[in-house]
């Protein structure tokens, strides 16, 4: 809702930029077409087909495959199929405890990966940056010596990105106000920032199958919520919209380092059920790997506390789902791993709660991305644009070169 | 979000129908225009502005002024206006505690209106829709013999609306289920159905200068929220968007009738304000009128009871905005009345624990149309129809003959 359809251009130059985007988009959704296929699925003649498919091909957008066993009369064509070399989405991570970098073809698979486990709270920023900087160099070369072209990147925060590119405006679980990270940037790739639970909620749109209408809510060191409204993620009337961690769960409860009571993070977030189960945040180890090997050894103490994390986010989400109506609810992030503790606990607080209108407490799940979701939402964003309008890249790349 | 927009008509009756919305709406925005400075704002020639504007006098949807004072050559047109007799929008209201009836001419002034204080919680739906068919035939003689020409009702129930027309699924302050109001409703003038809150924030968005993305949550006897995003009403996945008088504020908070616990309706509607405040609903008596009158002669345990519903509303309201961000929030219904003691409160609430995320607590109000949002919404939804298509009324007009 915030970004509005591309306008029709009425050009001849717009409107083969339309067609390539038709024939792109048809041959992404459908496999095995031959050219034939494509022009009877898009109503366009079989000869601009060809030249459109051509140009794809040029791009390195579109491969031919082996010959397509077709019903059709007629010659039959080869197969078209995405590129799996040449232009690639490029996802970087700044997380609480981890530094990451991906690259993804156009089919939506990673073909190079790297993370560092790193703990970044109330680190300097030019040294975070410094390091994702070089493990972006390294992941990029991975990917160029497998044919691939990463697109310019997109960085995944734990916080919220400022008006102008480049700007951490507040990330409060690594202590970074007003950070330029633009300024701090070393060197070429300089990544466009989006914040995690967005980027989260895209990958479960863009390869996960969720629905056009949900509620994703994830955790890393804080809580972060998206709404995805008919298929767009929704920002508000400001770009705030999707703050769920400090929603008053218990009005008169603890005092939250935000300034306000009873927040959900100070019963859900890692810390919260880490402290909750007794268990300590050992340097070096991950809060999540330690509480889900800890749940799944039958720690009555760590499973009680991951089931207390999940009243009181089932509290908060029957709220949210009250008001917004979602057709799902997906659990990412570090939820997703503690998914088989969490699930039941919420089930049964929406069941309880969300009794006027009625829900299917059955479409809240945990995510199957898990906690690779920001960074695969990072890196399938610029091929998503690209799939979108692939007039877009030959625009990108003369840019960046 | 939900209403696809109109498609384009590629045919000629199509353009001038088009043209026709167009025309009107330019009217609709901009007073004291002639038949050329519409031409000139909508670009079409004169001579298709006169077509157009003289088959909008005939079917009396504009009128014509005196002389315009316009600055340009020529012979000066006379100012063209929204018409004040012919079609009106019809609202009917179904309260708990009244009914009422009311149409608004093109301009949405009211021009007739009718209200009857009847208690119709637990009454037989039969004996309600009677008497509510009767208010409904008295003002539609009121406004008759003024010139106007009522187009077929909308009706606002303080429930939620069937899938299919005519019914009400859910009204818990009538203690009504599934009711058909479609068979139980005598003669002419069968209303479509809509809940209150919905229509509440429309006339706000309509009538009153409410912006494009903005919470509206009005109080009868139950509590109603009504989201609205670029314009138009949210309904979520389902059309089951805006429960927010169910919203958990205190998880262990008193049982509420609806099943779940410590929900908003149990701290911040009437019955729970009047209770606290020491005073009793007498039969024929306006609860809201009551309160207003206890807290403006100063009884402090009044005006501390309207204070904690402004806490309760805080806690809740900050949740659904760390959410959505909505641009504003307005207050209707019996909350527009007790404005002056529930704002302070709120607005605190919100100041102390909307901290992440920045949000004006100014933008929070007290409706101006206070507790006539509802039917007024229901009057002017025709009237708005109208104005975005006068080509619907000659069909809507032909299907009620």
């Amino acid at each position: 809702m915030t970004e509005a359809p591309p306008r029709a251009a009425a050009s001849q130059s717009g409107m083969r930029r339309q067609n390539l985007a038709l024939v792109l988009r048809t041959v992404a959704t459908e496999s095995d077409l031959s050219r034939a296929d494509v022009a009877g699925k898009t109503g366009l003649t079989r000869a601009a087909v060809s030249s459109l498919v051509d140009e794809l091909i040029a791009s390195n957008l579109l491969r031919e495959g082996p010959i397509a066993a077709s019903g059709r009369a007629g010659r039959p064509g080869r197969t078209l199929a995405l590129s799996d070399t040449g232009p690639a989405g490029f996802g970087l991570e700044i997380g609480v405890g981890h530094l990451g970098a991906c690259v993804v073809d156009l089919r939506g698979e990673v073909r190079a990966r790297r993370r560092t486990e790193v703990h970044n709270a109330h680190r300097a920023p030019v040294a975070v940056v410094r390091e994702l900087a070089a493990l972006a160099a390294a992941v990029r070369t991975d990917a160029e010596d497998l044919g691939l072209r990463p697109l310019p990147p997109v960085l995944s925060i734990p916080g919220l990105p400022g008006q102008r590119p480049g700007i951490v405006t507040h990330a409060p679980h690594l202590g970074w106000h007003e950070v330029a990270i633009g300024e701090l940037w070393p060197g070429p790739d300089l990544p466009r920032l989006e914040n995690e639970a967005n980027l989260g909620a895209l990958a479960e749109l863009w390869s996960a199958g969720a629905p056009g209408n949900f509620l994703h809510v994830s955790a890393e060191a804080g809580i972060g919520a998206a709404l995805v409204i008919d298929g767009r993620l929704y920002g508000g009337a400001r770009g705030y919209a999707g703050e769920l961690g400090h929603m008053t769960v218990h009005p008169d409860g603890p005092h939250c380092p935000c300034g306000s009571r009873g927040c959900l993070e100070l019963y859900a977030n890692q810390d919260a059920v880490l402290r909750a189960a007794g268990l300590r945040e050992e340097p070096g180890t991950d809060p999540v790997t330690v509480l889900t090997a800890s749940a799944r050894a039958g720690h009555r103490d760590t499973t009680r506390a991951i089931e207390q994390a999940g009243d009181a986010l089932g509290i908060a989400l029957a709220g949210a789902i009250g008001l917004i109506d979602p057709a799902a609810v997906v659990l990412g992030g570090a939820y997703a791993d503690l998914g088989s503790w969490l699930l039941p606990r919420i089930r049964r607080q929406l069941e309880t709660r969300l009794t006027v209108r009625p829900f299917d407490v059955r479409t809240v799940t945990a995510s199957p991305l898990g906690r690779s979701g920001p960074i695969l939402g990072a890196a399938l964003r610029a091929v998503q644009e690209v799939l979108r309008d692939p007039g877009t890249l030959a625009t990108s790349s003369r840019n960046s070169a």
